[in-house]
């Protein structure tokens, strides 16, 4: 079974200005990772319709599912629910299913012209539950048009993660040792060649000495741990402490 | 004097698989607003030789600066200093300079054949420094080679700053106030109609009740003080408090 892949469109000044630091990226990449779908490209844009039109046009084309967030909301920035749907060719307009859900949630008079805008939906798209602000995300083709707000981003994607067809879960090994990485290299190395279809990665992290945290990552459960003895032997004639996690839930590193 | 413009490739499996959140994008981020860069895109992609080629190749072509974070450490999967030199076109080997100083910093038998890679400079490029762990970054063409790891990152980009030449500072001025931005949407937009000079964005955060932060950011001080005006005036007829934070450092929100 091949691994389906992901990629993942970040829309919005606010970001790249430096005002805001996403959020919504690392979440995804987490799920992408326990639901066994290979995240292959983060991309950062800004509120310009033409960058929109063509990122989505060249992720789409590469990946299995893409994934948007930002530019969903009421104002005059808003504007990736209509370049998405360019992207697609899709006719868009304000939908009845759309409309219908904002009519359900505002009080009589709030569903002004610019909240109605969210309704905006491109033709033959099936809409994303969004059961905290109610203005709907969906999906197009391969791509899920989500909001960039982190909290409603989070919930969108929990409602989605169910129609996702992952591959075998990606399971990940690691060892934390007080050890310079530029010391562990070469073992490392010999380790790294010695299997082929485990990824492994070495991030070195600094605390009062120098240590490095050696991440191992496969779909084969048998390979992982094969890997993983041979690693843990290697480094037990080196490090005088090994910390290890075996597969499990993914952790982030503080660094 | 037109707005230099920045691109970031944050390069590493680690950041695709969710287990370490990027920390380098946002502070280039911040900085390159700070400077009067305009950052333009921020790419995350994975330890494959031909992407970081490709990406590398396509975004110095696009943008005044590249910089890139990861990748350049001395174990196995360090391959960024030669992908960006085989994107240059660039010969790559040791090279005396950085081999010299990473001899003066450790001590003797202890460079080994995995630390000289770190030596690893592609000719024609010059050397960042790195007071931090020594091993240094290096610029080719207008690609800015620096380290994954958060702390080194931020010492290469200090020590950089001052080669940087940048525009005129990015200004922006902030509103926060608490009204749902459906019911700001449309009055907004008539400001910004007005201000096509002033880029103005709206951030939803949800407290007890519904608010919005709106920026205005642009780099004509006087254009920016008149769309603050206006806007606050639009803004007091409506929301019972403002805050406000007129031009000066850019402040990360929490959302």
């Amino acid at each position: 079974m091949t691994q389906p892949t992901a990629a993942m469109l970040v829309i919005g000044d606010e970001i790249l200005s430096g005002r805001t630091r996403d959020a919504n990226a690392h979440l995804l990449a987490q799920r992408m990772t326990g639901l066994g779908i290979r995240l292959v490209e983060i991309r950062v844009i800004p509120d310009i319709r033409a960058t929109i039109v063509a990122s989505v046009r060249e992720l789409s084309a590469r990946v299995t599912y893409l994934f948007t967030s930002g530019g969903i909301g009421p104002t005059h920035d808003d504007i990736t629910a209509d370049a998405v749907a360019e992207a697609f060719g899709a006719p868009i307009g304000v939908r009845d299913d759309a409309r219908a859900i904002l009519e359900a949630y505002y009080k009589p008079g709030e569903l002004n012209e610019a909240r109605l805008r969210m309704a905006r939906i491109p033709e033959g798209a099936t809409l994303i539950d969004n059961p905290l602000s109610h203005a709907p995300g969906f999906v197009i083709g391969n791509c899920h048009v989500m909001a960039g707000v982190p909290s409603i981003f989070a919930v969108m994607l929990e409602g989605l993660a169910p129609r996702l067809v992952g591959g075998p879960p990606i399971l990940s090994h690691s060892f934390r040792v007080m050890l310079p990485e530029g010391e562990l290299a070469e073992p490392l190395g010999r380790v790294a060649a010695a299997h082929p279809d485990i990824s492994i990665g070495c991030y070195p992290f600094f605390r009062l000495t120098a240590g490095a945290t050696i991440i191992l990552r496969g779909t084969d459960p048998g390979a992982l741990a094969r890997a993983a003895d041979e690693m843990r032997a290697m480094l037990a004639a080196r490090a005088p402490q090994i910390e290890e996690t075996p597969p499990g839930a993914a952790t982030e590193d503080a660094r």
